[in-house]
């Protein structure tokens, strides 16, 4: 379960933030590699993935008239997203083909979903940036997704961009990429991110003064504790 | 021929959608793969393919004064490429090298081709992306092309970005991509995009206001049909 | 020693340009493959190079800790990173994590660097895209570098995006990418350039007037010498 | 089912009469791109898929205590494996760390597994290569399989080097690598392998005693059918 | 035209010792990258090339009865692959699908061809393996050529594993791989590559013997230039 | 120091042992990624790593007449490479040109080095393969080395395929490939690498028995503990 404090804490921390916090925890694998997002809005994206899983497709198998389906796990999937989720789909970094469309991915906004990842790519993709919801993948890729992919499994655990991804890890987006962050720790990463973030936030304004690095970041000299601390109280941070 | 009124209707549809009608028709490998265009001008890029051929380059046959030969194949190319066409250059998906720069496209817009793609990358690309031509490309090269590429065939079958292009082929580029379509089936492929369009613009508007795909998209309800029907009607399409 | 002169001709000429004037010197591998500016400013960055080494980094070598020490490589180079220079960072083409963030990007920028590029990843790009110094990079990373590098070694001669790079050694940037100069020639490339330059636009102005590259561009016609000559006179370049 | 007569002719005919006959009907991608034999036994391997598939590892859910564990799914999967069958692992196509050791496939040797396939790599490689049981992969791996891998899911529907592999597809592998035939095609793709194999054989002969492959190859001369009769009467074949 | 004295010494040198010849020249890339032989047989291939250009396949234009067809280009070019000759085959790198099979191998071995090069796979390598005909290439590619190869022009100007190859270049394969000598130097790169050969015997004797590199290989001290030359006499070479 | 004990112990043991081994204390990375022996000779390669770094090659300080300087550092590197040393060659991964060859292994062989390894490719692979001293490389690579490289350092820390190399490590090859062990874990993890494999021999001969790896691999079973014990008395290990 996401919390609201949670989420809400999530929604200002970097990703790059984020992945300090899990190494320290000793996870090195958490970003998910080679995405970015389709037309960033300006606010991160944040729920817990919902997962689809894709394997190559058989010809046989792939004709259009499989989405006549109602049961067809890609449809399914778009149809049981949960309000609030990530729609994270492991298309195993093929982007010779769409993960998906403008259509789906209209219809996951309405749903209410928190975003869409693909380490694959999707297509109709200025369609996409026009959608009020955050959209990750590789690269456009028109061909539909028949020709490559065949949805197989719906909230499985699966891999995406080489990180693991488990239903249910709360998955943050923002204006680099995506990063994953396994269920149970989401509280606690939020929550050190947020304090990583009011520090790196002082450094910044520090060295932009013209401060050295050296003893700032990281804080290993005292002046820079006193500093810092004096900073929170006058920004009440 | 590209006829006027297939040319029309290929400037309205995408790149996606012309895909899933060319799959329909056993076309899996008609996408350009990775390439995008330098700056997308809102409109697509419809015409013929008008294909240079570029093998390794071999020192001995390459030094910067080979141009002072007005029968060098890539500058001949650009003077022979026909008003209306599309200038597809196979550099077998290698950008450490320009596929051409800014003078020859800007030559090509002038003599009234209707567009450049290379699997390689162009140089000069920010003066590319100021001139109405549209341009797409793997990433930008600044080096020479007679680094890695020597021009050797004019307007022959090629691979580009690993789909076949035959001289003639129909080549249509959007804010997304390129793709291919065979000559013989441009009027019926252009056609029935037209139409996937039509019905796709339903699709998103109905899903915008909340409906299921299932059942909407495909048609598969009694009821999608009849809406559709009466839309077309409201819309005059 | 950049002397200003030099200086000030490589920020009006492209990474285009010059690699063609080293292309005739027979230098075909120093354009740095697969990077981009994060945000092009407008202006060309120049400046020699002053470089980081990474090597792959290895799990008991590279906690969180390791920052605290001042000696560290990483830290150290960008405190002694000389004003003027590009810092250039040999990623060995590894953007699966951070070559540095924000806060260091910064603390160069205010430390007067000219510059800086990595054939990895950067991380916060966001705000790196908001800084007043040129940043290029392959794409964003946002784990942090301890994930897959360590800082070795400072101002050595290094690869970076398969390209040779000697400290000293002249680093322009433009709005496609970034090129090599070895030291010894920037002034005798800076030159050549810029005199190629007021041809190649020369060149283009006819172009978009209509005339032939035949005879043109390269100038074997006599008339475009004459042409040429006039415009040059014309122009007062 | 596979039958022992559909098992007999399967181990007579090679990967490649397979993959043309599968090419008759459709089916592009059945071969697993990029696997060898660790060391080919002069006989075919051939049996349904059983498979097992692999996610990227997350660190804190696989310290190599987790073998202890009777349920962990590659140990599981390793004692469930019918007899007869051919156990396929989907790896993601990732070599960095081992798919399996040679005692898990001497383990699956002595329970009757009638080979082994991975899209990664095997480690103890030099043992396995003395072990009677066809093992192919893309390359030697010394890792635990822990470092990349998670094993989640016991003969699911994966992908191997780009195949799709559903359990039961019928796999077979040779002296070049592994094709996928889909169970319900397992039959008549064996046949018609038989049927080309004895043509082939006679094409070969022919082709070694100096006759010309227009005509022979295919037989679209009446005088290759007529002889290829004889040649069957013959051979009794 | 390659003269039997050539050829003759072109058969007792390495790939290595030719690429330094040409390298002397300034030919970097005359190396077929990622190529080696099936099974080498202990003889160099020597002979001058006759090239195939495949392109990317087109489903329609491609069922497996086009080798009906007695003018297609990949049979034709069999069929007039002159004695002598190297097979050299254009597969753009992709050894998704089989360049050519053991018949074909086994008609142009009949016919006298002097080798076969692909820098995608050949199927039926095991049977290749057994014909005394040098092949090279990637890797074994069970599937049809028409999978994802279109044959379409005989003997023209190619690139094979990213080197410029010219019908009639002289092409030699050792146990390492294939290098392409432009046809008007291979006489004297013949003739050299022979005399640098001798050269590296005596200093490898001499290596082996306990003698340092320093001053012997290049033989930059006198007394190395005296030994080699007593050496030559003695063995009358 | 590599301890005469450690050595023999390491001569013993497969890499894969040795990466578990390495694994249980947090290292993840210390295979070197593809590379393969040239020609195994049964016997593992163990000893310091003594390393060689290579940048990527400039053209003007680069022709061959660079090696007539005896101070070379890829020549100085090997008359310096101390006895009983592995030659490490970080290569870049880069297989386009050769890291060294037959006469520069020989040479190394004669004075003694442990083995040579290249993240690259060796030239004169049949030579090196008849030569006895371990070689690994990821594939051949004919041309000289300054095509592509330029050795700038040694015995500095490097990366190599990928995994981390400091000078003194210790470097074990065996019939799969390479792994480096940090210098000052090499007592503990050959002591309990030997340990490992006598278990894992016991744990074979008991499969190749019958026997279930279920509570025997791991010894989760108490009968598994009781048994091995029996076994090693009675195997005297």
């Amino acid at each position: 379960m996401l919390s609201t404090a949670t989420r809400d804490k999530l929604k200002q921390v970097s990703t790059a933030t984020l992945a300090t916090a899990l190494y320290k925890r000793g996870f090195r694998n958490q970003y998910i590699q080679n995405v970015h997002p389709i037309a960033f809005k300006g606010e991160n994206m944040v729920g817990p993935a919902f997962t689809l899983r894709y394997m190559p497709a058989r010809e046989d198998l792939n004709p259009v008239s499989v989405f006549q389906d109602r049961a067809h796990p890609q449809r399914k999937a778009v149809e049981e997203c949960p309000p609030g989720a990530v729609f994270v789909v492991d298309s195993r970094k093929d982007a010779r083909a769409a993960s998906a469309g403008s259509i789906l991915v209209a219809r996951l906004m309405v749903r209410g979903a928190a975003g869409v990842v693909s380490d694959g790519g999707f297509r109709d993709t200025p369609d996409i940036a026009a959608l009020a919801i955050p959209s990750y993948h590789q690269r456009p890729a028109a061909p539909t997704n028949l020709t490559v992919h065949q949805a197989i499994d719906i909230n499985v655990p699966v891999g995406c961009g080489d990180a693991p991804v488990f239903p249910g890890d709360i998955v943050v987006g923002d204006g680099e990429g995506v990063i994953v962050i396994p269920a149970h720790l989401a509280d606690e990463i939020a929550e050190e991110a947020v304090e990583m973030t009011v520090f790196e936030d002082f450094v910044t304004e520090k060295v932009l003064e013209g401060r050295t690095i050296l003893g700032l970041y990281p804080a290993t000299e005292e002046q820079t504790k006193v500093d810092f601390a004096a900073w929170r109280q006058e920004k009440g941070r």
